[in-house]
């Protein structure tokens, strides 16, 4: 008779080469989403994803990601107030072509998206016994970043669009969203059926910013 | 004629439930990877992975991930000498029956891993023009991280294993690879194919952590 880990080794997946494009196609086409249509997503879509986003790597196996679900209005109407008034802000970094390229892109979909998702990193989980974060405590905030992607790309394959929305006051947002005081806000997410698709990322195709040739290049040492 | 978004818009691809299946194997069986063959990795598939790991999401666009291949043996001998003390220092917080566990686990592959890369966040990038990162700063080492991620996806579809080293000091690796200063270490990586492969993380497997139910949980507000 097997034990646990036989029967694990039986089923020992492998990828093959068609695997492979379609997940190119998946990063490729992986976009931050901030035109929604309104219509609803099941609650149990939004369970599954977070379970898939469960299996993302986390540091000592950590897991220190909490995703809290946004319905109240009175708390969503204070995420939007805190968009607006971050955006204005830095729009007043700006000047000339900047500004008012910066004023004419549309920055998040925090309005239309019918599903609101806060993503925090609980600092202070003793799940992990601390393996792997003495010497790099951020680990615990890379691991959370790491489940928001893995909601993402489960998410897009399902036909349903992300937009993580990181002009807002993390303080404001913690405060609406009463969290406890150890859960740190690392995404504050946008979750809809898209508009539209696209492979290219829409401050690229709105003229703001192109392809860096360091973010392909393999350095030497 | 069709302009470059009508191009794009002809292509744009679904995902079927037959994808969905393999991408969900493809979490579960993304392994942090800490027994590695020897069998070397040609370069052209490190410069592939690196390419689409530059499809990752990255605020405003900012693509700050840096990817540096350290061959170079001192540099090896120094980091490793890193994670040694890290790791004599780490088993010292742990006592009784954790601190047998610890000092049982196998931590790092850094000796086998025929390819060491380290992966940086660029900190002064003026790539995105600050967009999305002026309330919420972090949002560029969150980038990097999914950056990592998307490497660590694309290898294991290829065969290819991948272990996150934290236990180290990242100022003494940061000097020993002669980095720029604006660079920041978010993760140095032993990359080569595995011995085996497993869908239990292997502190699972080892009895150090259990799944944590507030990883699966959709928290309401």
């Amino acid at each position: 008779m097997p034990d646990r880990e036989g029967v694990v080794a039986a089923a020992k997946p492998s990828f093959d080469e068609t695997f492979r494009a379609k997940l190119n196609e998946l990063f490729a086409w992986r976009r931050d989403v901030r035109e929604f249509r309104k219509d609803p997503i099941g609650a149990a879509v939004i369970e599954g994803l977070v379970r898939t986003a469960s299996l993302s790597p986390s540091v000592g196996f950590s897991q220190p990601w909490r995703f809290v679900r946004v319905d109240d209005a009175a708390r969503r109407a204070a995420v939007i107030a805190s968009f607006e008034r971050a955006n204005a802000d830095a729009l007043g970094d700006y000047s000339g072509d900047d500004a008012a390229r910066y004023a004419s892109l549309k920055l998040a979909g925090l309005r239309e998206a019918p599903v609101h998702l806060a993503v925090c990193a609980d600092t202070q989980t003793h799940v992990g016994k601390g393996l792997g974060r003495r010497t790099m405590p951020d680990m615990l905030v890379y691991s959370a970043a790491m489940a928001v992607y893995t909601f993402w790309l489960a998410a897009r394959a399902e036909g349903i669009g992300v937009g993580w929305v990181s002009i807002l006051d993390p303080v404001e947002v913690h405060d609406a969203l009463s969290l406890p005081p150890e859960w740190q806000l690392i995404a504050y997410l946008c979750v809809g059926y898209p508009n539209d698709a696209f492979a290219t990322p829409e401050l690229q195709r709105a003229g703001w910013e192109s392809r860096d040739p360091r973010a392909t290049e393999v350095y030497r040492r």
